[in-house]
């Protein structure tokens, strides 16, 4: 059986983008479809790390003032930059009057999911999009396939593409689905969950001539921590004291608080951007239009800035057939993609080892990071963009 | 015939650093004497640039209130950061309260002569010093040669390396004339001097995709302008036709006034740091010490900020036996040094396009330069290296 559909905005992708997406339409009156190929349970259920710009929490304070980023999120005034065994903080409110938040993405779609459902949208999972045609007339299409197996095909007026790094909605728009701006770096993070109490209150992001290490925190019992490893590492070769001997040697200054290790992953960075944002009815946002590598805790903040632009140009396109804002989405909003991409790639290659980093190298970025937290300029430019710029 | 001189310090190098110190150690009533192996005419006629910092132009207003700095020496205010065709100025008073002046080197030389002599400076031209000894001792050594090949041995309280970057001080304090952090870059660049009017105010510091530009100014009739090129490029292969292209095309959106090329160079760029800057009776200063590429106008600067620390050190240490600034002297002037590396391979490498870059790169490039242009605390953050951090 093919069920056919129409409406006017189809989102591919239950992210924190398509969510937002379909709650700033829904505000414009306009009508989406939301899919995702994942069942609700997963997509609430897969933790994911969240660091939130103060205008990401500003949005989804709008959106909905009881919002447990106020009540389970924690706010950081700052972060500690750490290098020749000494910490140096980075004051958020004192140098641009803004904070950021700790809280974790799935507990945002949580949130979302909730919220949107509890409206009426039109949200379905396990519904696996195969590709989008027609993006060029009026009507373009997603073809899809629900999770009992059932072919279904929605027609819109437009087609946004939510759907990760992976996404089914980047060839009609990119021509290929490998068409982008790439770099790869040498390095991955290794990552540990551990029941203990927190070592810092805020985060630390430590250079060390050994590398890379990150102390962050999730609970006031579970712990979140990465140190900078290979690319290919195994994250099961390495034993528990392995595991705190390297973290602990790169953190010099701090005694770590160590509990038991009950999850363990390798990250691996990419810096990706698509060659085209939007192509006549069909526009990216999110992990489909770009990734950065986790340092600069850009990921989820950008996509969701990307969906405030987008919105406001859907809103136009379709409300007031005014055509210029989706024709400059692309142009708007790569402004601040490769301003993001730079300072996501700045804080990765500012903190971490290069293999085949030399001294002069190493010392060279103590002097960057000397530079930085001696100079009050150097440490509000590091804030701005780590607490978000102005979106739009 | 060996003649053997007795004096407080013996300064090898007639160079800005040598000559300005040889000023401070006199203020302080301690006698020195100042060899080079270059006559004065040699000295004064080396055509150098010269971007002074504030400071530096504070240093020499204090050592003359007359100096032709404020006579014949151009205030800058301000530089341009060009990239995709559109030019943004950083205005140096506006953001931090400080300017640069445009001021020959070898001007600054023949001010630091005539004044030195008028001083009844020892200072000797065309003697080369061969070599250091003892300078575990109290009575370190130079072992020179006169002009007239006679053998000239220096007995000093302290010895001090002001003689470039083929130092033969070096060797007795780092053990090894090689040994210190280097890094090279893949590329150089290609300048000339044009009789032509300027064709821009201030300096304008171009980002293309081709390559970097430097529109540079010399005086109302003679300019200096550069472009990236590579390493091993031959001055003489490209027709003056050519290099008006290869200018041109880097600086899109300013027609340059073109003039005939009257003297063209290839600079090669090389970042290094001396492993040790002191070593018992013996330190470096400037360039013995430390090369910077020229595209963050550090070099003269750093070696004045060098002998301002040194010459307190030998105060201390000759009026006063206090050995505890000579012991800190190291590691004080290397937080300014690694500093200055950390500016000029970031002026650098944000500007220059490297022969494998990618158009990721190139992009992360823009935005890395739209970050700083457009924040406050970006355009601060360089406009305080640029015109110099405070000395000491």
């Amino acid at each position: 059986m093919i069920t056919s559909i129409r409406t006017r905005v189809a989102i591919v992708g239950a992210g924190p983008a398509g969510l937002i997406l379909s709650h700033l339409l829904a505000d414009a009156g306009i009508e989406s479809i939301v899919i995702d190929q994942r069942s609700r349970d997963e997509i609430e259920h897969t933790i994911r790390a969240g660091i939130l710009e103060q205008g990401t929490v500003d949005l989804l304070t709008a959106i909905d003032p009881n919002t447990r980023v106020h009540t389970i999120g924690d706010r950081h005034d700052g972060i500690e930059l750490r290098f020749q065994g000494e910490g140096h903080r980075i004051d958020f409110p004192g140098l641009v009057g803004r904070s950021v938040w700790l809280y974790p993405q799935h507990e945002v779609l949580k949130d979302m999911l909730r919220l949107r459902l509890g409206a009426g949208q039109d949200l379905r999972f396990g519904v696996t999009a195969s590709r989008v045609e027609d993006v060029e007339s009026e009507r373009p299409r997603v073809f899809a396939t629900t999770a009992d197996g059932e072919e279904l095909t929605i027609e819109a007026d437009f087609v946004v593409g939510a759907d990760g790094s992976r996404s089914v909605v980047r060839p009609a728009i990119t021509g290929d689905s490998r068409s982008g701006y790439f770099r790869e770096y040498p390095f991955a993070w290794f990552g540990i969950l551990t029941e203990a109490p927190p070592s810092a209150e805020e985060l630390i992001y430590s250079n060390s001539r050994n590398g890379f290490a990150l102390i962050s925190q999730r609970s006031p019992e579970v712990q979140r921590m990465y140190f900078q490893c290979a690319p290919d590492a195994d994250p099961n070769a390495l034993t528990e004291e392995q595991i705190w001997e390297t973290l602990q040697s790169r953190v010099p200054g701090t005694t770590l608080k160590e509990g038991p290790i009950f999850q363990r992953d390798v990250l691996r960075f990419r810096s990706f951007v698509a060659h085209e944002l939007r192509h006549g009815r069909a526009a990216l946002v999110g992990d489909a239009a770009h990734t950065v590598p986790p340092t600069g805790a850009k990921g989820m903040n950008l996509a969701i800035a990307d969906v405030v632009l987008l919105a406001r140009a859907l809103r136009a396109l379709l409300n007031e057939s005014d055509e210029r804002p989706i024709d400059g989405y692309a142009e708007q909003a790569s402004r601040r993609i490769w301003k993001a991409q730079h300072f996501s790639w700045w804080m990765t290659s500012m903190l971490h080892t290069a293999p085949d980093a030399s001294d002069f190298d190493h010392l060279r970025q103590a002097g960057e990071l000397r530079s930085v937290v001696e100079s009050e300029a150097g440490r509000t430019f590091l804030a701005e963009a780590y607490t978000g710029w102005p979106i739009g």
